[in-house]
């Protein structure tokens, strides 16, 4: 029997899983990011939770078919380089795949995060009958990832898919990424956050209440996110109208927000993408809960494959 | 022996080629676009200059393998089926593959202009050594196709690669595809024109003399194509890191603008967009001059082969 571990690394949040030959999950762990001072103490408490798990369930390292870790960043993903995490310190230029094999002893292939959601969405979840199309995710960062014809399309450097950085403005704030006005820059959790606790002047709010407030038919809460789901769709604009794909999966903690962001992400497109573009196109809430984990399962079996 | 007949229809120009099994072009005419005052006039001229070419040449129709036509909007592909020209009135929704076959007795196969324009340059042109890329041209409108792995990637409803219509703001003009701030209401040449008009108090202007002007080191022209350099950046920008492609080939009339454009596109890519995208990144001007014509060319043998 074999095993695989998965790894989301989120900004926020580490989940740490050791799933089955049938993409189950046996365990899953998980870590606060910003409780790690830096990039080595972070690594070192990622592995010390690998050897807990394979010990508690007394599994040897060479029945692990390999780890697959999803990476909040660009990455080379054939040498399991990573370029840099635009929202975690230290990380710059790292060979994150050599250390974690390094360490544990087992075959390590990363990616990026969002490119291994996708994957997990689009074989296990709503992508399951579509061809083409785009992934989102909307959390700490907004990432995304672009399938052609079933497979993930990653571009010359590996790092297509940065629909976060699309800009949205000639002019507007600097952006982490060094680029200007980008999406993220106005949609990350902690823009919306931060005008949101502007607008209330309540220092304690969070996403989730703001989300509640919004379900309660709070005016100012639904103007928030409607202005997130519109600035969401006219990035999703260019998209269409470039890419034309057959559907647009929204997942991350924004996309439990519901019906008052989609239904300004679809009526913002409708409005402004060209309408034979639009024809057809289905824009879905992202179904699998732990997709980061699972897809960077799926990473491992595919990279084994070939 | 076996000839092909290509029609670039443009918003402009249309140049209907005759061309041999090499694609070489053997006759090639031309006809203004705005000179017919309807659809079926048109199509009637351009039907007349195809038999009048056929005759001249001594050629019968049973010896031509097929005729392509690239038209400047989105089409249905698989029916020969028009949705609609953004700057040419009365083509909505026609069946123009049909009309033509009727009209002539031969197959005809009708694509967007930009795909095949990119199509003869990525095969005889400037991406001959590319495997995925874009290609744009900049004229009346702003096209755009995108090549993966060596073919053109279509979309859904065969409408990918509408550069033009990226927005680039979240408020600006209204464009005649019914968005708002696309690239193309803003660095068409229509709109390039009013403002150069307006800057230099001249009625008379062309974009030809203002291409001019600025090689002659006039400032006032070489800041108008600076800012048709940077808006175009911008939008490129959102293509590079959504889609990380190894080139962009940027061909159509205002690319023989020269150096001041390119640096422009050039210096805002990397200053805006993601790094590791950026890296080994090529922005080229087009090569070859007849690529309408030539990829019409194309587009029927493509689909012969089939």
């Amino acid at each position: 029997m074999k095993f695989i571990l998965g790894i989301d690394l989120g900004a926020t949040l580490i989940k740490i899983g050791l799933l089955g030959k049938d993409y189950e999950i046996i365990e899953k762990r998980r870590l606060y990011t910003q409780d790690f001072k830096d990039r080595d103490s972070l690594i070192e408490v990622i592995v010390e939770e690998i050897k807990a798990i394979l010990q508690s369930k007394k599994i040897d390292t060479k029945d692990v078919l390999g780890i697959g870790i999803g990476v909040p960043g660009p990455v080379d993903f054939k040498r399991g380089f990573v370029y840099y995490f635009p929202n975690i310190r230290g990380f710059k230029d790292t060979l994150l795949g050599e250390i974690f094999q390094r360490k544990t002893g087992i075959k390590t292939y990363i990616d990026n995060d969002t490119n291994l959601m996708g994957l997990a969405e689009s074989r296990f979840g709503r992508g399951k009958n579509f061809k083409s199309g785009v992934y989102l995710t909307l959390g700490t960062g907004v990432g995304g990832a672009v399938f052609v014809e079933g497979r993930i399309y990653r571009g010359k450097n590996f790092t297509a898919g940065e629909i976060g950085h699309i800009p949205i403005n000639e002019k507007g704030p600097l952006c982490n990424c060094g680029g200007k006005a980008c999406l993220e820059r106005y949609i990350g959790n902690r823009y919306v956050l931060a005008k949101a606790r502007k607008v209330f002047k309540e220092r304690g709010l969070t996403l989730e209440i703001l989300s509640e407030m919004a379900k309660r038919k709070d005016k100012r809460a639904i103007l928030i996110w409607k202005e997130v789901g519109r600035k969401l769709g006219i990035a999703l604009t260019g998209i269409v109208n470039f890419f034309n794909p057959e559907c647009i999966i929204v997942g991350g903690g924004l996309s439990e927000v519901g019906e008052v962001l989609f239904s300004e992400i679809r009526r913002t497109i409708r409005s402004r993408a060209m309408a034979p573009s639009v024809k057809g196109l289905k824009i879905l809430k992202a179904k699998l809960k732990d997709a980061g984990v699972i897809g960077a399962a799926l990473l491992v079996s595919i990279s084994k494959i070939k």
